[in-house]
């Protein structure tokens, strides 16, 4: 039941995805979740971790805000620097604070097996309000349950209902974690590049799943009782061993909106869609001592495969998010609605 | 033959288009075009005339650079004033020095009907590259062919291969000049959004209307040449009535990327997608003489029926440009594949 | 001893102060502290209070990012509405995580004062590097300290080391917090704008007092155990009685950093400058039920005092943090120079 | 006579300038004026080459707008792309469409001698507006002229009232072109950053030259006559060798306003200040076939001394334009109030 929106036989985009159709098809990129699922909390957090020891070894990053209404943090520096110090972390919005702090412990651990003494640090929290099927105000994800998430990271990737996706609401329905895929050469030499979506956007109405649109027959159906207004939000955590300097990586990033709107986003006043990428393609060591490092940096004319791949991502992330999500309380799943594809 | 694509049976969104459907349905708003067609020649200019008399009654504007590889003029100034007070005039790429200059010396002419001597003017002009249909080094646009699409303009639209859209090539495809527009309620006031399109992007394989993806179908049916890579660029203009700071509008403006994307765009390198868009809802005097200026401004939260009618316009503009254009030398038009819809 | 920049003989700028020469000298803003200082720690957390109920009754905000080498939160939220809805909250860089959710907290508590339930908050808090005074990686400012700080808040502000200043560098002395204002007319009304600043930047032998540069004279004075190299951050909190909008607002506090620049800064690597700017000449009520909502807005070419203002406080600002700071352990003092001057 | 700052006793900033002090220090820039004085006309363009044959071998690039009230063309693309194609041209207001288009001839006449056909180019037209001493709307620069300054150009700068600076006003005195060098160590190589500024901006009574304010008493000697509000623009021109990306020379360009700043600008509202910088560090070829292109990068901690130099070099060079100009018409000099100084 549920899986994967080419388990229900659509093929989203032309390219080709990778063996796992996963953000984690990049290699070295791991993928943790931890869930929260009781009478007053459906929630959790989700980690991205680039490559391990990523506090001694950066990788080169950019941002994209598509629409502002979110809480992201470490987007300011992100711009200034090109640059990505700690895991990212989603989760619930007013959970930003504690899972912040929860990332400069990490952190801060991680130094001291170093042996050094933390001093400062930039850590990436991504938010979706989930507070239709979670007591949001109690915020009840902190040090132990990003820990965890970080620990249990590896390459596989559950989606839907997990982890940060826990009660998240896509279009109407129960969204969550959705993530995809795709391969592609450029000259000779092959690259992956893989997107990861906590999905809590869009409107009924609007939802495209390549052409058919089944949200009014979906209404008709149900009661009154679904939200009629866009709200929430869409945070995109994309990854690629492409060798790309940080300014052609957010030309890469912006392309994610592309994918959303695929599938019926118009970025709603109140939806915090925001994106995120990084390439582990350098290492940019922490306390290097050369003056002058090294970049292979792809030609910029050879960029528009990398583009494709990411729209084509964005919109494959969003349509795992909704078909492997199973019903929470009244809010319902695409599953149900499954013969109307 | 042609026609629009409702025409042709497809209704792209969800919304009501305006009476025209069309960017001239913003009371106002007028469109003209001047046209070069010869046998060295596809080219031409387009002007919006947000309103009469725009130098001394300047209108809120904002913009929105999608993919900034393009020479767009005036951009600076909109976003640092919001602010918008010539026609916007658009053309070729080469061109842009000379219709820059043609709209100095019409505001120059404007000024001195009003007894000033011109001292300031940010002319915008926007562009797309016609050198495949357009000799374009030569430059063939200047001050006759602006003034007069200027004194042509009005509340009628044409589409399709006219003014800057004579030359242009869209998803492999002919293309040129498309609009549309949407009214829309908001409390008990009725609105109107429309925005006009000059089409010169996509792939052809990308090529998506409404769900059908005709390219490779198109691609085999043809020789080989066809361009296969993604390149030129679309500009949009949106006009409104709606009451919107250049804040909001900005908000609005940024919309007009969902539609490129829904018709297969993945705003490839060598696109330079610009957005601009102004209100017609407010009258900034030129030398008004109060301190205090009055706004009234839509509340924040009610913004979405014109983000939704933002992408929906953008989404129909591709399409009407599309359908409206005819063959070109070796540059084949949609209509000739009208069956494959 | 100690004292202000104006105490020592001294008038940065053209421009006439406020009475108390201080951001709460624009009516209703409010300051409090929370100073810890022990053996380990000389750290606190600073609070500007826009005005009483601000989750309720929000301001119109606007930021300005000099250089991102910082992790300040809030921002991708004010850029986008133009809005703030917190209480402003400066503290060191690894505090950020708890005084957000402290924000939280506090407003949380604000919405069951309402018999309201919260759903959503965007908290700002600044940050500075004072971790050459304070054991920073132990956190130690949380939801006590910062409720405690907005408890206290009042139109008095002590300046130097107290709140989030306690621990600051600020060209190679012992820095802080700073504060300053200006009134202007503008046609015949009378208008306020102030300035907080947390000075935690700069390098000594870049220090200017009003054209003296003691820096290389101090240096020769003292062993070599100053830092050399530039580092730091400097937030800036602007507050305002004019009626602009966001747009407007931006421009303004864009303008403090011409006040850093005029006392030495060239906004070093590490230095993560930020400013934040709100104006309180509106009240933006939540859950307004009018859909259009009346703005009255200074006329564009009227705003250079306000610019002028915000460099001349931001300027008076570090100097005031200079002259108000007692020596701390092998952090110097500028009063213990001050016979260079 | 005139002369510049340092003929006049004053040393401005800390560093080491090279052996012009001037932007032509960073070898291969060149900068070309060509001027036109007459009874109704004092104006002129200004040009400066990044290097032999541009469009072929482009430049990385970067630019920031400190006050967007301007139209300096070709921004978008450099933003987007980091990459500069075409000499530098600097002009009057309303000449930028004329001045524009004569990159466009300029750069197909290169064209042609490589045997190819231009498609496109970016040209980048700067401007500041010498209205008060020109006949502005009459737009005498035109093909010849541009043409005419690129081939006189060379490593001599001269200063003051020549080229585009013919007609400039500066803090209220006869302002113009001015130029300034500095040369610094990264570990042990020899670095050079320059700058070339058109100064058209800052009211008189701000006038700042390294602590010294003779604004007051200078206009106290005149009449009234002087502009009394800030207006006007500076345009500053950033060369390098320096090997950095795009996202580091924007923040090194960043930094020219902090020597505005110094000098008393504090970006009034009618102030166009926009900064463009390149580095001659690679050679983006064109038409490269490379599919990777391989850039050594500085350290990112290692620029502060290029962030010092940015800002004390824009501070010499507006004093170099004040101390270089000669009076004309009723627009008074600095150096008939040298006794002030």
């Amino acid at each position: 039941m549920s899986g994967r929106i080419r388990d229900w036989g659509f093929e989203p985009g032309r390219m080709i995805p990778g063996k796992k159709n996963a953000i984690t098809d990049v290699p070295g990129v791991t993928v943790g979740h931890y869930t929260i699922e009781n009478e007053r909390h459906h929630t959790g957090v989700t980690v991205i971790v680039p490559r391990e020891d990523i506090y001694y070894h950066r990788c080169v990053a950019a941002c994209n805000i598509i629409n502002g209404f979110g809480k992201t943090t470490g987007l300011v520096q992100i711009e200034e620097l090109g640059q990505l110090e700690t895991p990212i972390a989603l989760t619930n919005t007013l959970n930003v604070g504690l899972v912040y702090d929860a990332l400069v412990e990490y952190t801060d651990q991680i130094c001291k097996a170093h042996g050094d003494i933390l001093k400062s640090v930039n850590p990436v929290v991504g938010e979706c309000n989930d507070g239709s099927l979670n007591l949001i105000r109690k915020r009840v994800i902190g040090q132990k349950e990003v820990m965890e998430a970080i620990r249990e990271a590896s390459d596989s990737v559950p989606e839907g209902c997990v982890g940060a996706g826990t009660g998240m609401v896509c279009h109407g329905l129960k969204g969550g974690i959705g993530s995809a895929s795709r391969i592609f050469a450029i000259e000779d030499k092959i690259y992956t590049l893989g997107v990861l979506a906590l999905c809590n956007h869009g409107m009924l109405e609007e939802l495209n799943i390549l052409g058919i649109r089944p949200g009014d027959t979906i209404r008709e159906r149900l009661d009154s009782s679904l939200p009629t207004e866009d709200c929430g939000s869409c945070i995109l955590i994309l990854a690629t061993d492409l060798p790309v300097s940080s300014r052609q990586l957010k030309r890469i990033v912006k392309r994610l909106s592309a994918g959303l709107a695929r599938c019926g986003s118009f970025f709603g006043h109140g939806s915090g869609d925001i994106a995120i990428g990084f390439t582990t393609s350098y290492d940019l060591v922490r306390d290097s001592s050369c003056d002058i490092e090294n970049y292979h940096i792809i030609r910029e004319d050879l960029l528009n495969p990398a583009f494709a791949a990411a729209a084509e991502c964005a919109e494959e992330c969003v349509l795992n998010a909704l078909t492997a999500a199973h019903r929470i309380k009244d809010c319902h799943c695409l599953e149900e609605f499954r013969q109307l594809l």
